[in-house]
């Protein structure tokens, strides 16, 4: 059996009701949400709402329109970053951002938008008077991750957020790598836009992203098409989320979606949090006591979640993940992260990391058997 | 038992092997393609491929690389307009197209891009002479459906092909409605892109969309972000398909929408159109015998394909989809079918159709009792 330890990447496996949605929703009602009005029609359209009425309980949201639904945290990203600026404006961004970020803030710099990078420290750690330091007259975005892909390392997106308040400032949050692990109170934090992915910490299947999107934002769509209301309408309605959601959505997956949110909810965040905490903080504690092995990121479990990124030696990153496929059947990505600047601040560009993320359904054995694992590789010569 | 004549919306239900298809990559190798290395990622990797081949063998195509994943053919159509256009430019469309082409192009139109609706005849049909009128210096791109998804009237893509060469302008078809259901040769049609829904023809599940990109046209991609190649590049990468793939792509669903088109190369694509063209044949012919009840679009099969508009008396069409779903459990879709346009060129933009659209699945049984149904329905006061 396989040890997965990539659910940084996806979460795998799934709770077996998220299967079943998403089959029962393909065989049983695998009609047009909002389209036609026939029954199989309306049933497809009230998932869609259950879902983002799920995405509200979890998010301490009242109104289900402010979740929108995209292809994956990439897009969500797109949508905002894209629908909130134009030329002239200046964007603030971090060190640590996820190519889903960075590539699109590359592409606007063509387009006489300028941005700053703020730089971490050498754990990924953001220092939100930077931040401050950053901001310029025309400054229109502040986009952050909340948890580093590559390092775990959290950025105090709080504090961040009050600074973009106090600016008048939009802040959007990349919550890729938290969304469903760490509980995040929408109705408190100072936050404008948020980027989920729903096949991570979600639970969902792949094909599912979500752009939370507060009431006084309204953003210039990515995409525009049919979208079941006003169809007489020869312009992309108004109104959210109509406005967001062109064409036919992913019913099936983000069924699935649905199911894996409940299943958060019924457990609770807070139990699945804590487990995930002990496994990373028994592997953490464990791995740094394995001569060879370097690990990056804070030590301090209150200032990282999720992924784990180490070295042993000088091996090639790429080449250490295969041998723990290869050799122990352990699921884990090498190289560089799609985040090159992240890389970069921690001195990984050239060899990348081995990246061991934990999921929910990970055991205590299972990381045990990374950790024996790890202890056999370091002594490669 | 409900009669799904729904088609053009969603194709229900699916060939088993595209339940199982989703299913088995969830459950057996749900990890993310092209990104981390071990053999679960390979596997959701070797997936997309196969698919790539199945589109491939489908449309005669060498290059699996030219096939792009998306949401939705929405998606598809608007990476196509908006990635080969710049302001300055101009672009011809028909009246007979669905808001997926048009609300774009009301967009680009903001950007100073200037647009000609060239207008189809009361049935629907499109004359390539008119296209070749309303050509200028400056005509960067004909976009044209390939079957209207209201009348079901087909456009003579190889003529309007053959005009754009002619004149080196783009020529992108909107498949939505005709990709696994028409046999289209990619390798002989003078086509530069087709858009396509996954879940329509093509027989995979909702969330899944493409876009096939001839070898000698690049375009802007619509999103940027990571790709699992170059990932030390904070560039979106040049090459297809990775340069218009951001972010995880919709695994499952691209594995059903791979079982999907096996299905139809399995069965045939003759055999299933065939059948097709007979049930619609005989549907026609009995409903054109019903008084009170008016067809649109041409009589005759080989001017038409998927939906059967109609309308009884001066009822609105929203009403009727409405009784034969609730008296017959027939699922029809009433109203205004996203194609202001295609409504206002056949004359029912108040009173909407009823759209018949069958699928491979339906009998003859389920057309006659639609054909009783209507005959009913047609005695309404």
């Amino acid at each position: 059996m396989v040890i997965y330890m990539d659910n940084a990447a996806t979460s795998w496996p799934k709770p077996k009701s998220v299967y079943r949605a998403v089959l029962n929703c393909m065989k049983r009602y695998g009609a047009n949400p909002g389209r036609s009005g026939h029954k199989m029609a309306i049933e497809a359209g009230k998932i869609l709402l259950h879902t983002r009425k799920m995405l509200c309980q979890l998010f301490s949201i009242d109104n289900p329109f402010q979740m929108i639904f995209t292809l994956n945290a990439t897009e969500s990203l797109n949508l905002a970053i894209k629908g909130c600026t134009k030329p002239g404006d200046h964007i603030i961004t971090t060190s640590m951002e996820h190519n889903s970020v960075v590539r699109p803030l590359k592409e606007l710099e063509k387009y006489d938008i300028k941005t700053t990078y703020v730089k971490a420290d050498s754990q990924g750690r953001i220092d939100p008077h930077d931040i401050k330091k950053a901001i310029r007259t025309n400054t229109r975005l502040i986009v952050t991750t909340h948890a580093s892909n590559v390092t775990g390392t959290l950025v105090p997106i709080d504090e961040i957020g009050k600074i973009a308040r106090e600016y008048g400032i939009l802040y959007l949050v990349d919550a890729a790598q938290t969304a469903g692990i760490i509980p995040i109170d929408l109705s408190k934090l100072p936050v404008d836009m948020m980027a989920m992915a729903g096949h991570k910490g979600l639970l969902g299947p792949q094909g599912t992203g979500v752009l939370y999107i507060a009431p006084h934002v309204k953003l210039k769509p990515l995409k525009e098409g049919g979208t079941g209301s006003q169809s007489e309408n020869l312009y992309q309605p108004e109104f959210a989320p109509d406005r967001y959601e062109a064409g036919t959505q992913n019913t099936p997956g983000i069924a699935g979606l649905g199911a894996g949110i409940s299943y958060i909810l019924q457990q609770g965040q807070k139990k699945l949090l804590s487990h995930i905490i002990r496994l990373e903080k028994f592997f953490l504690e464990a791995v740094s006591h394995i001569p060879g092995i370097k690990i990056y990121g804070p030590t301090n479990m209150d200032e990282r979640i999720g992924a784990i990124s180490i070295n042993i030696k000088d091996f090639d990153s790429a080449y250490i993940a295969n041998l723990l496929d290869e050799r122990y059947n352990i699921a884990t990505r090498g190289a560089i992260h799609c985040a090159p600047l992240a890389h970069q601040t921690i001195g990984t560009l050239k060899q990348g990391t081995v990246r061991f993320s934990p999921g929910i359904f990970n055991t205590m054995d299972e990381v045990k058997e990374c950790i024996r694992a790890l202890e056999q590789l370091s002594h490669l010569k």
